[in-house]
């Protein structure tokens, strides 16, 4: 399907940028071929980099941006001070919708206050959550909030509910998407007011998607399901102490057969196995995390995303705008004010 | 050093009890030849398979206790009706100082509540912390609270860093502990009210602790700091979204392993090497998570321990008690009383 509008690309964004965000496009094309692009940065060193391939130069458009976003600064100094920035301006396309969606490797909550401002929530959405993507025993499994929102209601964990169900169906391709809610115990007396209030919520029927009830950390990648809802306190946590704790034990196994000489002989017989089951665990195929609830599409990759890494958040912007997520989300919402209504629309099993 | 007083051990909780209780005091005597036990539970049951070990008989008495409580038991309905189960009971003897410390591998609700109004909490401490040990990179991290605090105000949250720093020293045996601060960045003006608020009193210099400042989710397993602090909610989705994720990647590795031939070959001369260095991760040498800031120690085994874990458990107990941690807690509440002048635990003015 040829895209209806070109991709936003904060080309300054990121720290190996603006060489990682280029070269990331050019790699796109490969899948894409029919994909086209705006950048936005400093037009004197994004020029010449951007001719050097002739099937990139032929379908992108650059536009200069004076000024870039530094990864420390405060978000709300972003919002007022960054107008005339790569970051903001290749958000205004998508508001002025001379883009289908953007994509940007720079400072996550300047992103994250720039992009509420400039796109606004969906009707019904009271927060964007970040969302992401991580790979669980059998399959992958949609996370969120990922740190948007440090403090949530019950209303907003409802919202993210609704926004991982439409997320799951649109970009992973599920027809039913069982969802979770992640708590301390599967008891219903367990956890904080606001998420046994949100349990309580989803539990009711009244919200059109498979709840699955309460989950626990491990049952994140044990994938109990596919969707994990959780405020962006918790959720940022749970996805910073899942990466530390798979690299301590990669590490630890690596550092026994390298120290080893047997060890190291067996690898070599193992190396080939072992390298195919951890590929699906590359973090760069990962890499994307998307600010959903948005009228617009804009999704961050991590800011020392190297190309390739970069060409999968510009995949997953794609497949979001594909998919028609936003409008799914917008549909199942429209559900839910209708489940007010005597005649319930609840898919929900228990 | 002989222990003051027996070790009270609740023979009936615990998915493997009373063998694994029992057996596991066996496995004790063994590092502990002068410790002495008493046995709470159905006198029937314990009495023969204690009298089958001539050493374990002759440091051990029976106390019958008539009910047990079961491992799906509301913690409050726990409290009310019970007050002749073998919980209750070896809580009572550490109360009445018959015991110098009790281990349970029974309901943690129940054991959590019942040992809060039975043992009272220090003098200082608002609330009792689940505190785990887990292994890092290079060494072993304290991490409070597990679970016992749902929601925590920043006084208990320094309190939480104050106990911490005590156990760390009686426990791990360190001279000079860095205590993190669980947050979703490390800038100041991240993370919610109660977390920035705790950061300030722990940072303005007057607890008397080596405060590192905020750590996020991956330095838990880094090892960043010797004790990282944080909420009960956040802490017990971080410990088993962390055992979630070493499991993943251990059985994603093992699997590929066991379906290639090549591998498996290659994987007898890596195994003597493999297995040493995942030793240091073995669950049953990391059982045993205390119930800290109790006028009594009380150690919580995993309830699905075997005697090798709960063996590890008492041994937790043991060690609580040599080093007089809760006399080291005592202590450094009654430095930050002194720092602080008028009234005891004025943290909260700061």
């Amino acid at each position: 399907m040829a895209l209806p509008l070109p991709i936003a690309l904060d080309a300054m964004g990121g720290d190996k940028a603006p060489e990682s965000v280029i070269q990331g496009a050019r790699l796109v094309l490969r899948d894409y071929p029919d994909a086209r692009f705006i950048f936005f940065g400093r037009e004197s060193v994004i020029g010449p980099l951007v001719a050097r391939n002739r099937q990139l130069a032929a379908c992108s458009q650059i536009i200069h941006s004076d000024t870039v976003i530094a990864m420390d600064e405060k978000p709300s100094v972003a919002l007022r001070s960054g107008r005339q920035s790569s970051m903001r301006h290749a958000l205004d396309a998508v508001a002025q919708h001379k883009a289908c969606a953007m994509v940007s490797a720079g400072n996550t909550g300047a992103l994250m206050a720039t992009a509420k401002f400039v796109l606004k929530t969906l009707p019904g959405i009271h927060r964007p959550a970040i969302t992401a993507t991580v790979p669980s025993r059998s399959k992958n499994v949609v996370l969120l909030d990922m740190g948007a929102n440090i403090d949530c209601t019950a209303d907003y964990l409802v919202q993210f509910a609704i926004m991982g169900d439409a997320y799951a169906r649109a970009v992973l391709g599920l027809d039913d998407p069982r969802i979770g809610l992640l708590n301390v115990g599967s008891e219903e007396m367990k956890g904080h007011e606001e998420v046994k209030e949100a349990h309580k919520i989803l539990r009711s029927g009244t919200i059109p998607i498979h709840y699955h009830g309460f989950v626990e950390g491990n049952d994140i990648l044990e994938g109990t399901t596919d969707v994990v809802v959780t405020d962006g306190f918790t959720g940022n946590i749970a996805l910073k102490t899942a990466e530390g704790a798979s690299r301590l034990i990669y590490e630890t196994l690596k550092n026994a057969i390298e120290n080893s000489f047997t060890a190291k002989i067996g690898y070599l017989f193992a190396r080939p196995a072992i390298r195919m089951a951890l590929r699906r665990y590359d973090p760069r195929k990962l890499n994307g995390a998307i600010l959903l609830g948005l009228n617009g599409i804009a999704v961050k990759s991590h800011g020392g995303a190297d190309a390739k890494s970069f060409a999968n958040a510009i995949k997953v912007a794609i497949k979001l705008v594909e998919n028609n997520v936003n409008e799914k989300i917008i549909d199942e919402l429209a559900h839910v004010v209708d489940a007010d209504q005597p005649e319930p629309l609840a898919v929900a099993q228990l």
